[in-house]
């Protein structure tokens, strides 16, 4: 059933809960969907795996695999659950790494895209401003970052700023960071994405670069991303949608876009403590690479 | 025709749309509304004179003026005209105090409401970094300043601290400028209200006031706002109210407070550039202030 | 021995070092000096009481009691004792609140002076905003907090905001936070000064405010600094001293006059990492007055 | 007459004055000194030419031009002549562009050196956050940006990571802009210098990075830096010398080397107006190349 309200979400959960509907999500081989939960039902995992053009087609979402990891409590004060969603986190970041071949000691450059002034859209610098650089100290495990900026101010895209560095500085993957925009309001500071398939053009908060993925990169590129905003569009659709139930849905759709489309385009949602919440999941994600890549091998062994 | 959906705005002048119906507005006693044009019909001013109890029960405000600066390209780069409407606003400024038995050379303490780490209410501590301190300097036009932070950093209400610096430093008037929320998305960026009512418990952004008014602070106050977010929930009970003109207000008010109220309290509506509009209508206020108070007198003379 | 070159210290304990020699303190009525080491030797404890006019008249600081919490590892990454020396000066803040009469479960005000922009000025403010603000929620053990700003930012003295507030919210006692200049650059992020005297004009690393102390403000006042910069004019006043001993006292305080006077007199000596170091003492100084102020009671009880 | 203390300065022109006496600098054919005035005395020009290995040996800088654009009224307030610096600046940039063989249009890569969050370190990227942008906007005059960070915060040189740049992105020159240590505080915050000669390791107020040239780089490299810093020895050595004129200069030189090292090594002089000069300085650089890059041609056309 293509075509339903084409509201953009950058997170292949939500993809997968648009597009294809409870049963049909089953039959489709494209797509295996999975998930497990962790630390007594608190952190909930899911796994959504694109196998083929098929599925990439339906969901909007390159071939490869995306993995959710989500905490309704992550930025409460009390009873929070930071460092369990970290190393949760950090568990599924050494999966990554290994599936795509990196052993112990490798090294790996952390990019941290987005604009330090634009409070929804710094979680990449965010990130970077906490994470432990080791590549002049260590033997092994050589971490090294870099905020490339946003086109307005650099003039150049991030694709072409990181490619350059890469094929100076010579490391063996790259973690991307991100801002995403999600489809639902409660995503907001409780949801981090992980994906093998890199950043796409029209992906992220702004839509400044162009891929930034193991082909055109030449070794493997992961995505960390959480969502910071929701387009304006979505909830008012939302809203439609379950007064609606009785109007054919293709009526609704275009009563929806006249609606949306003339006043809401660039308007987004987010939480009133937007930046406090984007403080708070830096630290985690920050975290998460901190154990991820310093404490020991992400081989296993 | 009472209880209409409760969104709040803190604008008088949407709350008069929201809560009159045309015809009923002219019959209204409590009520006058003007309008006039300026700069070749690019600034539109507006006034809402709130004259009884009667009216302010109406709309939700108390007895007083409201006055209304919008300039739909305030903000542009291209074109734009933050000179223009800095002068008209200055202009207004000028009139509320003349009108508060203020004369040249009277000293005024501007205050800067609202935190200045979150970018939709750092409005009020923006506008005091731009403006002119001149009472250690000049004897006449001896302004001063204060960003009294947000309780939660503080402990105490701004209304306690302003109130405090009042008795000791003998200011003859006060500026409030404060960040506010408003019903509609094109008010973001665009608009800015002066009142000589005040700030109200329940107004502005946060919720972290009690009253500061003239009545509190023993002399007049002045409050300078401008919209910087809207509540998710206004916009989606306006898309629903143009797709269901046949249903029942009543029922519609209930389905529309089911829908939203769980999940959208909290939520906020703003622009994806909020971090630069915010800049730039500190900017405008500013320089409003500047030119009022420094340019010579608001005697009029 | 009166009339050595006047290059100034905020610090009780570098004033008594220069002004009175070694048997010279010994005899002098007016100034009492101890000294006591915590830590195992690491963290060093010194106390000038200066008990009388004559005192204050040889030492340049009013009546009172000064206390040094000095920890020439404070900062260091590796080996460092933040959490000790927060401790300490727990202790010390919690002795000077008790001398003054408070009780467990009294309301205080702490004041961060300083500009937040200036790097070796922005102690005061940074503590505060690393400061538990309990007055909106405790019944006991009230802490409110305000960063009033500098003189050219606001038009007033801090002493005239803090007076204000005190009469609007009836604390009874207020802290002051305060970054401080001192004699020699071995102090400089190593060192904390505690006093129950408050502040006093041409104190400070600026020299914005009038008195703030307990006869201005009806209340204990104490005044918590730690120096951020030493004058230019120091060192080299060090340096010529030692080279010329030969050289007459009287001779050589002209010599040294006619030379710094000229250039050196807004220069300041900051070590190269000051911003990281302003950072760390504002982390300790504020962990110290949380301690303080809200485990439990400074009544000794 | 070599072995003159080693107290550092990135300024040529002042390397020159400590390094040949007068007569002497006549008479070395390894260096031309020239200066000129403009803007009525109110700016000096002069200009450091290190012709031969000689010349680089005595000055201990490398072959090149060295360009020095001095204003004492600079950063003032009333009187200051931003502007005119600016132009002159840009006059100078342009000249040295033109030099390098680069034509009308050619496309530069501004590169801000240093840490934005260490005051005195922060000159490249406030100088970034100023510039006009224009690679994605004009076919001629192509501006790109990036400020690589520090290797404390990326594990990378910034040589390592602009050589990458340049060789995905291709610019035709190189503009560095990076914060100097000076040996005079006479120099802070009123001396900019331009050199093509690039940046060496050693250079600069960190010590961050190795070469940045024509040679490592591939293409014209033009250094522009202004002093943030004097090393706090400097003064010390400045006031012994003019106290101990009788004195032999070798014994001098041991006594001051005695003296200074094993407590001034880190320590730096800055004004306590830093973090505003700095925000000067980046603003009078930034105008000067967006005037020198956009105002159309270098060529002299």
């Amino acid at each position: 059933m293509p075509n339903r309200f084409p509201i953009r979400t950058d997170l292949a959960v939500e993809a997968r809960e648009t597009t294809l509907s409870g049963s049909e999500a089953e039959s489709i081989s494209g797509v295996v969907y999975q998930q497990q939960e962790e630390d007594g039902g608190r952190i909930h995992i899911s796994r959504v795996l694109v196998k083929n053009e098929k599925g990439a087609k339906a969901l909007g979402k390159p071939k490869g695999n995306y993995l959710t990891v989500e905490a309704q409590d992550m930025w409460k004060n009390e009873g929070g659950i930071h460092r369990e969603v970290s190393e949760a986190l950090a568990h599924q970041i050494r999966a990554l790494l290994k599936e795509a071949g990196l052993k112990k000691s490798s090294s790996v450059l952390v990019v941290g895209l987005g604009n330090p002034e634009v409070t929804s859209d710094s979680l990449g610098p965010q990130v970077l401003g906490n994470l432990r650089i080791t590549r002049t100290l260590y033997a092994d495990g050589k971490i090294s970052g870099i905020v490339p900026g946003v086109m307005a101010q650099t003039g150049m895209e991030a694709a072409e700023i990181v490619k350059g560095i890469v094929g100076e500085t010579k490391p063996e993957a790259v973690i991307v960071i991100d801002a995403l925009a999600a489809r639902s309001v409660k995503r907001l500071g409780t949801t981090i994405q992980l994906t093998d398939t890199g950043i796409h053009p029209g992906s992220g908060v702004g839509n400044r670069r162009s891929r930034l993925d193991a082909e055109t990169m030449g070794i493997p590129v992961i995505a960390i991303g959480a969502p910071t905003v929701v387009g304006a569009a979505a909830i008012v659709y939302d809203a439609v949608e379950s007064l609606m139930e009785e109007v054919d849905e293709a009526e609704r759709y275009q009563m929806v876009k006249d609606l949306v489309e003339p006043k809401l385009g660039p308007m987004i949602v987010t939480p009133k403590d937007i930046d406090d919440r984007v403080r708070r999941l830096s630290f985690v994600i920050s975290e998460g690479l901190n154990i991820a890549l310093l404490h020991d091998a992400y081989t296993g062994a």
